[in-house]
């Protein structure tokens, strides 16, 4: 039986002992190392170049998943975020908001969970911060991660760097992570229980820039997933996409679920995927780079990014069903459009996703 | 009358249209620069050299409170961590954690509020997160910052720095968060609002390093107040401190209310304030250089740490009323103590104070 003792309290907020005791308890016995030991006010870092910064809180519900919890989903979703930028993930600071009450062993799991997983993205977490809020005040735990990496010489990535005629590719399967979620929140049983996909990919960037380092655009397809990537590429490169769903690797029970809920994948978050853009005379040789790492032996080619002039037969096609009603089309006719092959051979348009459906995914 | 077009909603965090709104509306436009603008996974910064990095996450209530809000806060919360570690603070990334029905007004003089503090501190936020959820799952909204600063060649900063001899010198008057929160909450009125004194340090600290670069040890008292702070030196550093009470620079508003509301003064929290450890003959002229900035105007040295053999006679001093009862004095009899002078002359042990006082105070 669990007394208040195994629980976080408020007065583990508090800034003294007891927070000391938390600290050192659960987060610097997983997590420690000698950055992070001096438990100064800021980690100092040995760095040069150019870096690479970003931020993303965490609210996942349910904690834990199949696949994964809210510890392992907020270290790689951060380095992920740097990976994508060609950076080589380095180090994380983390601030933790928990809900008096929340069962101390329950954090030990997520601490020791975000340890794993610093060790396999190779980064440190070198500053931390912990704040307890009444009960009621939030949703059992957030965890709100920060990292630095650097980005190679001769390496420059951006969503808007997609260039006409640019291959689009897709590291693998779609939407592991999004009906993994969904189905823990409505307990769908699978035969085959679906994993989310939540990994750090630093390391497969790293050779995929080994083989290219002309990579222009890259992205993980996150909240709104491919649908809302694409069209923040075609905006911010000022391109039109086309992709081809035949071609979208994709796991039999993921477009089952997506069936059965009424759900387009093209709109389910991923956790450990991301879409690159790169000249077509380079996309063979970045498969192939993709194809030897073990996140990306499902890689593959899902489309292109149009050439001037090639945009218009598809204009009056059919919107998707899924986010039509939603997304009033407002654009130009035929510029920054996102355009997919169906299987059955017609064109549709890809709207970006409002994002009502799929709260609380990561 | 408000209605629910001018409140966040849950798709605001869906990842797509509505957060592309709610991110270009709100924040961009408050906080966008070049870097922000662009909108990528991660920031890229050109830095080099020795840099803190450090995060905090913030779950004050309320949210707006005399002589601030949780925007302002937020930026000058991280801002601080860097200046107390001796950097020039420079980037800031910023997550949003905002409760479905938070309104859009209130989130708009948020961010114009750390848009105000950020060009108050000279840094730029350079990245951010947006997350919703759900009702009752979050009291409101949550900010967490992170931040990058560059540590000048020669400076070097710890809390392990300080040594025997050296002056402890406070910035200002303390206590004035901790009050104007607690006022704010309890509805205390004074004749004289209180005002939390939420402030960057940045560039007095560099006029600081300009004065004498030989600062041991630096820390800003924030949750935990002074007492915490002094003890977490005496800790790390492995050394005692003794402090005199008389030399505390504090607003008669707050040594009333403390008394009124049996608190501490040492336990209260500060946002503008730090507490700096020097060699005594470099005191005169960090004190020069302190006064000479409308944040430092009321620094005063108010304590020293204590040479071996310096340590004995107190140690039967009584403790502290506020924390003797909670905190049970298990350390060795004589090292890493915090004593305080009191104004009636004798000496007390300053403990390391539990926590459970003053939740959601930073």
């Amino acid at each position: 039986m669990s007394g208040p003792e195994d629980t976080v309290r408020l007065a583990h907020g508090g800034g003294g002992r007891l927070t000391r005791e938390l600290v050192g308890d659960v987060f610097a016995r997983a997590l420690g190392n000698p950055i992070l030991n001096r438990m100064d006010d800021a980690a100092t870092l040995e760095l040069q170049g150019r870096l690479a910064f970003t931020i993303d809180s965490h609210v996942v519900s349910p904690l834990f998943f199949p696949g994964g919890d809210i510890g392992r989903l907020s270290l790689t979703g951060t380095v992920n975020d740097l990976a994508v930028m060609g950076a080589a993930p380095l180090y994380i600071s983390a601030g933790f908001i928990i809900e008096d009450g929340f069962a101390i062993a329950k954090l030990e799991r997520i601490a020791q969970s975000m340890r794993a997983a610093a060790r396999e993205a190779r980064v440190q977490v070198v500053a931390g911060d912990t704040k307890v809020v009444e009960q009621g005040a939030a949703d059992g735990l957030f965890i709100t991660t920060s990292g630095i990496g650097v980005i190679p010489a001769g390496v420059h990535i951006s969503a808007a760097g997609a260039r006409p005629g640019d291959a689009v590719i897709l590291s693998g399967s779609l939407g592991d992570h999004g009906i993994a979620i969904l189905s823990q929140r409505e307990g769908m049983k699978f035969d085959v229980e679906l994993k989310s996909d939540c990994a750090p990919l630093g390391e497969m960037v790293r050779q995929m820039l080994e083989a290219t380092p002309r990579i222009h655009a890259m992205r993980d397809p996150t909240r709104g997933g491919l649908a809302a990537l694409l069209n923040e590429i075609a905006l911010a490169a000022g391109v039109s996409i086309e992709i081809d769903e035949a071609a979208i690797p994709m796991r039999a029970e993921v477009r089952g679920a997506c069936e059965l809920l009424g759900l387009d994948p093209l709109i389910l978050a991923n956790e450990g995927k991301l879409v690159a853009f790169v000249a077509s005379q380079d996309a063979e040789r970045l498969l192939e780079a993709m194809h030897s790492h073990p996140l990306g032996t499902g890689a593959a080619v899902i489309g292109r990014v149009l050439r001037p002039g090639e945009t218009g037969p598809g204009d009056d096609a059919s919107r998707s069903p899924a986010t039509a009603a939603a997304t009033p089309d407002t654009g130009s006719r035929s510029r920054n459009r996102v355009y997919a092959r169906t299987v059955m051979g017609s064109r549709r348009v890809v709207q970006m996703p409002a994002g009502e459906q799929l709260p609380r995914i990561c």
